[in-house]
């Protein structure tokens, strides 16, 4: 056995990286998160955790919606800038283009290449000072020129992930296979 | 505008590769699951949501406990066949070597670089399906050789990512930039 116990922390690789907007005081604003992601398939539900602090909680509450954005790599500097400063101090908008969706107060990022927009379904306080953010998705955004055959193609996109503690962003790589099918060589259940 | 609406469906890039582990019937049951991610700091907590319908979900709250392992990419196609077949009809522990930490019923995979050994604190029902289960880490595991500097790190671990919808594998890429700095050269608030 030469398996190291390392500490009870969030020890996940890799993490997305999203922008999660809100309009606070009627005014955009957006933040980096890592804890983010889908929850139920239909209808169609993705999660968000924020410390209780963050400035974009407020809005969430305020409005009852959010945005899950996902930045491209040529966004990283853009994206890390909104996880280092708050909404409180900074005016975040101006890095972005704005746009709403059907529900009118979730703002969303145009040079994200994916946009979620969601009505929040349920707020959780998880009892170490972050609030887990439930949203149901009621739309989803892109731009014709990321699609191929009708979906969001990872290549054309170019999202990147997060690596915590270390503190790391990095690019996705290479094709590794086919989901739901590659498993099969390891013959039948 | 050139930003078009694709449906409300989970559209959120790259999604994480986990291997959830539970004991169902005293048996170690691995399932895999995109639906996860990190919720909290201190405590540290990790979400994992699945189908009502799993097999794994039946341990998971006959015990309180389960575990999330991160496979690396050479372990994608076993990764891949547990999330094909059900531990009902299949015995998946046979594809790894299983080891257990302090909760002594959250089984881990000893061929993932990580292994996160969690205390469930809260299930949700999300009403289309599914279920969230939420769960203090209490422990993580690695061995020596993924570290550097103390730290897992994620070249030596080479943790893959999953494109929803289209179904693909990719491998993490090229390193981008540091957090927490790169997005400085914005100014300040």
């Amino acid at each position: 056995m030469t398996k190291i116990e390392i500490g009870a922390r969030t020890f996940l690789y890799p993490m997305p990286v999203t922008l999660v907007g809100a309009d606070v005081g009627g005014k955009p604003n957006y933040l980096a998160v890592a804890y983010c992601c889908c929850v139920q398939e239909k209808p169609a539900m993705v999660a968000v955790s924020l410390t209780g602090s963050h400035y974009t909680n407020i809005g969430i509450k305020e409005n009852g919606t959010f945005s899950v954005n996902i930045p491209s790599e040529d966004m990283a500097e853009a994206t890390d800038f909104c996880g280092i400063f708050s909404g409180k101090r900074s005016d975040k908008s101006r890095l972005f283009v704005t746009f709403y969706g059907n529900l009118e107060t979730a703002p969303m990022i145009y040079e994200c290449p994916i946009n979620l927009e969601c009505r929040l379904a349920q707020a959780l306080d998880l009892g170490g000072g972050e609030e887990l953010f439930i949203g149901e998705i009621a739309g989803a955004y892109t731009e014709e020129r990321f699609l191929t055959r009708g979906l969001p193609d990872i290549k054309k996109m170019n999202p990147f992930v997060f690596s915590m503690h270390d503190n790391t962003y990095w690019k996705i790589g290479e094709y590794l296979g086919k989901a739901f099918s590659i498993g099969k060589q390891w013959g039948g259940p």
